[in-house]
Order: structure tokens, then sequence, then C-alpha cells
């Protein structure tokens, strides 16, 4: 049946710097592609210059542009929405279901992963705004910013307006809640309830953007969902720009007194240099970008150097999925293995242990198959614990956490992957194929996404269709499982996470992004 | 509400070169980016290499690498859908609702549109083949191939081996449909009853088709969309390749004698090289590549070279819309315009011959406002028709002509643009936010769909949701308007075409989309 599609009768909207027109369909306003800022390369961003008349916004807005092609695979698990890539690439868009001033409604931030150096505002099918706005009375912004060597490469050592370069992606990001706290009441958003939420890199801009002074007061709450990082899966590299960009230079035969030719080089043929030397630099130890630096904007990761003041006051969502990086289909039917089999899978693995890691994982997760145990995340499960026990022994704020374990109908049974969370959060399991699971994922996806509805308006994510979801102390973290009966664990998996960790190698992440492409 | 969503239970499938397996959601098997076939640059395609085990086919394929970064503007009209660009292309994609190999469902065979230089076929939204399959009870394929200078550059005056690059991209097409003459009898479809569908480009490439000796037999009908050239829109150009490709080669500075060295270059450097000397020799007439060239392998446009013997059995539905290239925004509101302002505006255009123009205007479509006769397509309607009479005049097989002439909400009554058919044939108003009039565009995406089917089953578009649609003959082609009341006219707009011809400048692509873009 027709929606209703409106676009004469949509109000222009003045933003501080001009006016724009979006549109209307069945009841949601959208606007996309929203300039919030704009940069010379490698440096800061500045407000967009003011214009004259009204611009239409109905069309997504440039995509930073990556470092190698990409290849698209697995679409099943993530589908992907490619965009034209250009680096000006500051826009947001915007999805509202009223234009009223007075309004105030809780706005939801998206900031998406893909590390620092992949990705965008629309990336996935799952990123959609529009069902997230309809369903939970909010408004939702998505965002694009500089990422890779244009986000994250520090050539501080070669002039002054380079100085921050190392963080102009994070800076970008701060422009674009600074737009909002000056727009975002023309779209019916409450600029005092500001809620980040963000997946991997996008869980790792959330509390990026908690270390640095300069965004306090810009939003009030986060959501981190796969991306606490604890340096294992990212690790912090020292030192500064000056050798991964002195090698560029030479790679380029350009003199370093000539250094500003580097920013109006082709965007392919600067990231065709890096490539070629980033490997060299990087096995020596050296800092190659593709990540936050720490100065004296960025106060650096809170597992490793504290939580700021202000960033303990912020009330968090924090979480992780049952098998994160396990894409690679298992070489075995676990529905069919019989008891043999299964115990001659887990000994392949554990040895001598499997008795104790049956043991605990038996008594962890219960509803699961034995042999998931080798499918089961440590490399975000760990330090999310980690954090939420860092940021309540401040006692500034609540935090709460989840733990998504969903079986999918897919390869006779596939446990959760990294991402595969995103479309239930949105209320877009519509979008996502996979995620159609007749008689439960309706119910999982309101659970999930009434938690994260309930959190954006009062900084506590309890709702009637859960059950009572306690906060984090710091001696414990209860855990919300989300699956297909929703229930609190406590100290469920420390036993099992810590003779995991003991018996198994460290985690690999290139070895794991090398099987998923088998 | 949840679909069904399912992977394990459906069937893999023996193609002649390997096994594959694709999905089911909600009643439909979906399989993409299957290569069909692979191919040298520049050289013409080749049988796939067989495989051992099984192949997951479920993420779209690359799309053919375009000459220049696209900039995304006017969504709203033609909501796009990108995706990875690599020249290793050739893939194609399915949707069946039956793997018995007895079901014999007509295929239906989409090729894109973008001229013969850009575009994919997953690059519109409306080109999503699962609900045309879902209500068709159809077979729909959709194709990539290669395109622009790697489809389409002529380099015989080099060597044997690229004695058909200049036809490459077609070449492509054909290998695509003795692919689906040979597997898609397991995907439930009819190889005796193909039809390719096709607009703009995809028009084009449907005639290009019908004129190449060697996919005789390979279909049976065809639906050509606002895609008619009588070389106005894309004119034929004399010669070789051999001006532009030394002009690249010396670009390149490559000696002719290492001209294999294009081969290997990165596309990235072959179009840089390409978009710099092309103007030049497209200044001084020579060929300059992206379209097909007449040879032994393809012998020409219809209208210009005439149709081949076989070419004038296949059954035809072809037409064009109102607006085609009237992207631009009016300059007034024609719902708040005085009958002194409309009489003004349409005499600054036509000055002694208002008073004719509005006569013949008002006879031809009297349902329209009279300033609308501004926007009127002539570029696609007037060969249109010289090609179906032509065709008919054969005696061979049916023809049928339509108009779409739907206006839309948007912009104060926006006439009908190049592209805003597609949704409607291929039942997805439901994926374009715009093609929603609630009220409207239901029933008439019912009955332009149902023609469409109705002529893939039997080579008649006729049904019970239309009036009796007559057949051209070689005196007159009668057209069946599709809109808000569909309805057959006769001889309705001759006159006032021959009279647009004889007062307007020749239509300007170039300047059209300079207005487009603004």
């Amino acid at each position: 049946m027709a929606k209703i599609f409106c676009y004469d009768e949509v109000p222009v909207i003045q933003t501080k710097a001009g006016k724009i027109k979006g549109y209307k369909y069945d009841g949601v306003y959208i606007f996309k592609g929203i300039a919030y800022a704009k940069a010379k390369r490698f440096q800061m961003p500045e407000p967009v210059d003011a214009w004259e008349g009204v611009k239409e916004t109905a069309s997504y807005g440039f995509v930073c542009p990556l470092l190698t092609q990409e290849t698209p695979s697995a679409e099943l698990l993530v589908p992907h929405r490619y965009w034209p890539q250009d680096e000006n690439c500051q826009n947001l868009n915007i999805w509202t279901n009223s234009l009223e001033k007075g309004a105030k409604k809780p706005v939801m931030v998206w900031l998406h992963g893909g590390g620092y150096t992949a990705g965008s505002a629309i990336e996935q099918e799952a990123y959609d705004g529009f069902s997230m706005c309809d369903n939970g009375d909010v408004v939702v912004v998505t965002v694009n910013h500089r990422l890779n060597i244009l986000g994250f490469l520090d050539l501080s050592p070669f002039g002054e307006k380079y100085r921050n370069s190392g963080n102009a992606g994070l800076a970008d990001l701060v422009a674009a809640l600074k737009w909002i706290q000056e727009n975002i009441t023309e779209f019916g958003g409450d600029p005092d309830n500001v809620t980040l939420f963000g997946q991997s890199g996008g869980g790792m801009k959330v509390t990026g953007l908690m270390q640095i002074p300069e965004a306090d007061g810009l939003f009030h709450k986060g959501i981190i969902m796969s991306g606490v990082s604890d340096g294992k899966l990212l690790p912090m590299l020292s030192g500064d720009g000056r050798e991964i960009v002195t090698a560029m230079l030479n790679q380029l035969s350009i003199p370093e007194s000539e250094i500003e030719r580097l920013e109006m080089l082709p965007y392919y043929e600067l990231a065709q240099a890096y490539n070629k030397v980033c490997m060299s630099v990087a096995q020596k130890g050296a800092y190659i970008g593709g990540m936050p630096i720490v100065n004296d904007y960025y106060k650096g990761e809170p597992l490793i150097t504290g939580f700021r003041n202000h960033a303990a006051t912020i009330p968090l969502m924090v979480g992780s999925v049952f098998g994160e990086f396990a894409f690679a289909p298992a070489s075995f039917n676990k529905q069919e293995l019989t008891k043999t089999q299964t115990e001659e899978i887990i000994k392949s693995q554990f040895g001598e242990h499997t008795e104790k890691v049956r043991e605990l994982f038996a008594k962890a997760y219960p509803e699961k198959h034995p042999v998931d145990v080798l499918a089961l995340d440590r490399i975000f499960r760990l330090p999310s614990k980690e954090l939420v026990k860092l940021h309540a022994k401040e006692k500034k704020a609540p935090a709460y956490l989840y733990e998504f374990t969903l079986e999918f109908p897919y390869q006779n049974g596939k446990v959760a992957w990294h991402c595969s969370d995103i479309p239930f959060i949105f209320h877009n399991t519509h979008r996502v194929e996979i995620s159609n699971i007749p008689g439960i994922s309706d119910e999982l996806e309101k659970q999930i996404f009434e938690a994260a509805m309930q959190f954006a308006r009062t900084g506590n994510p309890n709702h009637d269709g859960l059950p009572q979801w306690q906060p984090v102390t710091p001696e414990e973290a209860p855990t919300m499982i989300f699956d297909r009966k929703c229930e609190v664990r406590h100290n469920f998996d420390d036993e099992l996470l810590k003779i995991l960790e003991e018996i198994l190698p460290p985690f690999n992440l290139a070895a794991m992004i090398q099987d998923m492409q088998h």
C-alpha cells in the first residue's frame, strides 16, 4: 500500500548557516547530507559558509574515501550500502517526526564502525534512521567524518596548522555535535539530551569523545556496542607522524620543504603512497596513523589513561555479542554431532582443560551447544566488563552491561557475529533478511530497542518488557543477556574467560579477517 | 512482522561450471553475484573456470568501474545503490520462486541504463528483482557487464586479440544470455522464453543485442523503455580507435609497440589518461569509444542500418515518459499561475506559434497543465514511434507503444522524468519514496506491471486491467497512455511534435545535464 510522501508542504528549516528543505515519508521528516563543517586536508574543521536561498537536503552526502577498494562478501551477515567517496564528507542525516521547536525529543547520534579507518554513516542497511525515529519518538542523526589518513594522520612535526591532524576525524565529530547543539531544536530535538551510540569503531568514538574536553556538554549519554578496546584489538602506537609522513614524502619524491603539496595531491595518489610505505614503518614499531593520538586535545583510552572527571558523569550502556569475529563457518554441523564428536572437537582445542572448560561454559551459557565455546568472544567482553567497573568506581553515573547471544538460522545455527545486533537496536530487522526469525526476532527487537530508547530518555534502560537490570558496581557487572529469553546473569563468565585467556593464543585480528575471507 | 529466511534448507544448484548456494527470503530464492564469464581487458569474454565444492552466491558482485567519481544528487527522483567497482564484473543476480527444472517460468533479463558508459545491475533501488518475481511468478535476472573504455573502446588497429574490443560490453551480455540458456532451467526458468527489458542505455542494449547475429535465439522478446536512439542523443561516430588510443598512449608515454601495457595498467591510470585526451579527440570528430562499433559482430542501430531479419521477429514493447530529461525544477509554481502568467510563460518559448502549440498540446494531453508543454519529451518519443513503425513494416512480430505521463507530488506537480517509470515496471514503488501516491500509484503499478508480465508470458501486453491495446501498424502507432486513467490514444501528438521540432532548438544533452545539476 502506498505511503504518504510530501515535499511541497514540508516547511523550510532555518539552520545557522542557511535554509534547507527535506521531505516527509510515512510520517517522518527526512534530511540527508546536511553539511555541518568544512575542512582543508589535515586541518581542523571550520563552520560551513553561510548560503543564500534554500538548499534541498534529500540526497546522502559523500562518504570518506577508503585506503583500498572494498570487496563485497558475506553480505548476508552484514548487508552494505556503499556510496560515492570524497574527502569533503562532513555531513549528517536527520530523521524526526516533529519540526516543533518545543518538542524536545531525545536525540540519538549514530557513530559508525569500521575502526577509525573505514565505514560510513550509511554503510550498513541497518543504519537507516527511519524506523528508530518512527517507533521510538526520537530524533536520529547519523554522521560522516574523516577517516584513515584524512582523519588520523599526525603531521604535527611539519607545521603548526597540522597541530591536531592526528585527531582531525574526532574533531569533525565534535563539530557535528556543536552543529547539533546549535540547530537540533529546529528539528524537534532536545540539545540537552543527546545520546551517542556506536558499534565497533563507533563505540570507540563514543569513549573517544568522552575523553575530549572540547566535547564536554555536547552530549549526555553513551551506548557502546562491541567497541571497548583495551589496546589488544587496535594497539596504541607510540611516537608522532614524522616517520610515516617522511616515508610518504620520499615515496612521492616530495621534499619536506614542500610538505603542503600533500594537501593538493589527488587522494588516490596519497593513499597509494601511504599503502606502499605503511607496512615497513609499522614493522619498526613506529606510529602509522589510523587511530587518534593522545595530546592536549584527546586524553586517551579510559582503560589506559583513566576516565576524565566529566567523562565519568556520562551514563553508559555497554555490551558485546557472543561470537564477534567468529565469522568463518564451522567445519561441522553442530546439530548432527554425536556426543563423542562434540567431545573430540572441544578436546582438539582445549586438551587437558576440556572438562573444566565444558563445565564452566555449560554453567555460563546453559542453553548453548557445547561446541559454541569455540566461537565465544573475549576481545570485547573482557574490556567491556573492565570499562564499566572502572566507570562504576567513580560513582558519578550508572553503567549497564549487556551481551547479545542470539543464534541465527544460518549455517546450522550461527552464533551472534560482530554487527548482528545492529538491526535490533535500530529496529531494522525488516531491512536485514537474516535477522528475521519468526516468533523470536520481533519480540527481541522490541526488548533491545526499548532498552535503548528508555536509556536515551532517562539514562536507565529498564522497561516493562525486560527483567530488572541492575547497574554495574565496582565489584560486579550484572549482564543482561539478550536472547530468545532475556535474563540478567551475575558473575557467570568470569572464571570461564579467565581460563580461556590462559589456554588460548592471543587474539589475532588479521588472522580472523583472513579466515573470514575464505 | 518477521518473514521467513532460509539458508540451510535451500538446495545447492549445479551450474555448468560448478555448484552454488543462494538463500530464500519470504518465498523467493535469491542468488547474487554469479560469475557468468571472465575476460582479459579489451578482449572477448570466455567461460568461467570450473570449480570444486560449493560457492555461496549471496553477495552482489563487483560493478564496472566508471570514468569519473559520481556525485550523489536528486536522490529523491532516482534513489541509487552504489557498489564497489572492479573490471571483473561479469556477474548476474537471480530471483525465482521455484527451483523445479520443469517449472518453465518466463525469464526477465534486466539490462541497466547509463548509456554504454555508466550504471550497474543494482544501481537503482528500483532494480531489485524480488517484487517482480514474487508478484509476477517469473524468474528475474539482472546483469553486470563491462562499460565505457573497458567495454567499448576499439583497439582493433593494434592487434587481432583486440578485434572486437569496441563491442566487448555487448559481448559480455551475449555471454550472459548463453549462461542463461545453459543454466536457467535449474532455477525454474524457461530458456525458450527469455524477455530482455531495459531502460535508457538498457533499452539501447536491447536493440543492440537484436542486431548481433551471435545472440539470435538467446532471447525472444524485448521491452525498450526510454531507450530508442536515432543518433541525436548519442551520435554514432565514424572511424576506428586509432586516434583515441594513440592519444592515450602518448599521454601515458607508452610506445605503440608496447600496447599490451594498457592491459596491465591500474584502471585509475587508464581512465585518467582517457579523460585527459578524449575531449580533444572528440573535437576533431574522431571516434572516442563509449558506444558499440558497427562491424561483423554488431550490425548497427535499426533506425540507421535497418532491422536484421531475425531482429524483426522479436515482439517489442516500446515507450518513453512525458518529461524524460526535464529534471530541472520549473522557475514557477504552475498550480498558482494566472491565465495571463501561463500565457506569458508559453509565449516566451513559442512566440508567434503560441496559439498553435497550445491548441495542439491541449488536444494531445487534455488533462495536463498548459505549461507542461515546456517539459514535453521529443528525444525518445519521436524515435520510439519511428522504430515501432519500421518494425511493423516487416510484419513478422507485433510491437506495442506506450507513454508514461504520470505527474508526481513534487515541486508542485512534476511531470514524469527519465527513470520515473522503473519502479512501476519492477513492482517496486514501495522502494522509491516519491513513487508513493495514495489511491493512484498502487493501481497504476498493477496496470503497468501486469502489461509487462503478460508481454513476457505471451508477447501481448493486454490484460483485463487495461483498455484494448492494439499493436503498431506501418501507418499508425496507437499509444497506451499510462497515467491516473490509462487509455489508448491514436495519432494524438504527431502534429504537435512536428511543430515543436520546427520551432525549438535541437536537443542538447550536455546543457540538460548542466541544468539538472543546478
